[in-house]
């Protein structure tokens, strides 16, 4: 992989971005759906009563947070991404590279919610402060990963809209200093 | 997430939500394909004849039931997101935000699939009317939600397309009032 | 759901089906990827030494068997829906139905091609023939629906681009009397 | 199936092959993301401190490492086919069935991936050998029908851009001679 423009024949006023969008989007999409298969009751447990079912629902409380905290976390980087690329339409092969290594950190993320969910409801043992240090560690790595795709878009105008607004740009920029969600 | 349009460069005719209904189009797509992961013979079973299989075959129908409705429920979902999105062509935070909340009960329908088909075939104790509640309130909330991206994105016309027909944006939001589905 | 057109507001020239489209293909990637997930070792095995893990691997036979049947099986659908829709430009609920019904018939592949495979191996007992007949009932489904689809949509030309080729019409619906697989 | 090229009504100056690359990222998406499923913890383990978790952890180190080659793997595949697809911009049943015998490699890679995992970690006996063998088999099966799928779209210009530069096309096709990755 050489770091040139791709090199693509259609015109150059056209997206070049086009499949990076639609594959990121697919994989945004599965990461935020496998989420669900984490939401499973205990196997082989007979309940005797309707009430006795509820509890057992109710204590399932620690996966369902874990669910809704990778969702929106999931939620919020597409919209972000989405955001990015409204400004970038130029690719080359560094982009992908960088855009792979976010992806990367979106695929990680069903891993780290299931490792939290587990240690949350207190019958694994020890572990809750692991579990969160890998979870939030996972969101930092992510904002790297955001701030060198962008920063590498961005330098110099390289890869932006040749009509792109400098100062959406600029305030992309500044807010990505202190993370990108 | 401030509530301003998104910046986004492009010219003012293109479409906005491409890629809004894309990520959608991959979370209905994956939710629905994900349902038939739950089609599954019990474990080490082994049979001592064709009849045998067969009626076991013929035992899973609780899963079945569960799938086709639940297939149903997310295909029907999926007409109505369309139906939405031929009229919605122009796209901000709020939207993106509305579309999110509806992606959850789409993500989230496999569990209480699971939940119901697991207490139909009667072998897991008490809980069918918990189950059932827990299914048809996931309806509820998604038609909630659908109201809220319609709402939002019809009031005043304000995200959808300038050559939207009035009749067909007023018979579509008579209809919700009804519920979504 | 109604039977007229989708209320669209976009250009009648456009094509209509870009959703539908885009909708299916998600399906169908999701389902022909899925069935990888029953490529597995039986769990908690100790292989003594390299020659007794080839053996293991060899005697999953029967799953890269129906792994392989089941992937040409859904990659051919996909070459026909691809070839269908092709020559259909407009879109209606009704048509949206059927082609649900298609995708109901696609995501289902998992399941019989699970049965089949576990019933080769000849470790569960009898079933085969069940197992077969279902995989190949399967079939017979699933080519009904694409009948349906079709001669709903080319019937007067009703849903087809109006470039249409008349000779290429009458060839698809030819061969799909026989099957469209 | 036979080999003319797919009877498409669209006009020619369109791009056809917009909806091999659609069901082509979705395949990529899916089988790249769903390598996350392999990163787990052994079920039913009880840690009595933080640091015996963070061992735990630890230990799944064949799993990351089987996990970031192939991500890295499917990653730059992807690369590769956005490239080739960059120029090729007609298409007939035999490029969709040459790009079908690809995606079967593509979405086979979890198998091996977790057979690798499974070895590399020393718990299930013998076999890393054998693992290692199928794994980079799979590069080299994966090579030649990049290889095919190539030859046969750029062979006398078949099915690329007709604005297709040639020194590109030249350059591709001699890097393909020592591999596609």
């Amino acid at each position: 992989m050489n770091m040139q423009r791709t090199e693509d024949t259609r015109p150059e006023t056209e997206k070049e971005t086009g499949r990076v969008e639609a594959f990121s989007d697919g994989v945004f999409a599965i990461a935020i759906t496998l989420l669900v298969l984490d939401l499973r009751l205990p196997q082989n447990v007979v309940d005797s009563s309707e009430a006795e079912f509820f509890q057992q629902l109710v204590r399932l409380w620690p996966q369902y947070l874990a669910f809704l905290g990778s969702f929106a976390f999931i939620g919020i980087m597409w919209v972000n991404h989405h955001r990015l690329f409204a400004n970038i339409t130029r690719s080359d092969n560094r982009l992908l590279l960088f855009n792979l290594l976010l992806l990367l950190g979106v695929t990680v993320v069903p891993f780290p919610t299931s490792l939290l969910a587990e240690k949350l409801d207190g019958q694994h043992g020890a572990g809750l402060q692991t579990a969160a240090l890998v979870y939030s560690g996972l969101f930092v790595v992510i904002a790297i990963f955001f701030n060198l795709l962008w920063r590498y878009a961005s330098g110099g105008g390289r890869l932006l809209d040749k009509n792109a607004d400098p100062v959406v740009v600029r305030k992309i920029t500044q807010q990505y200093m202190f993370g990108p969600i």
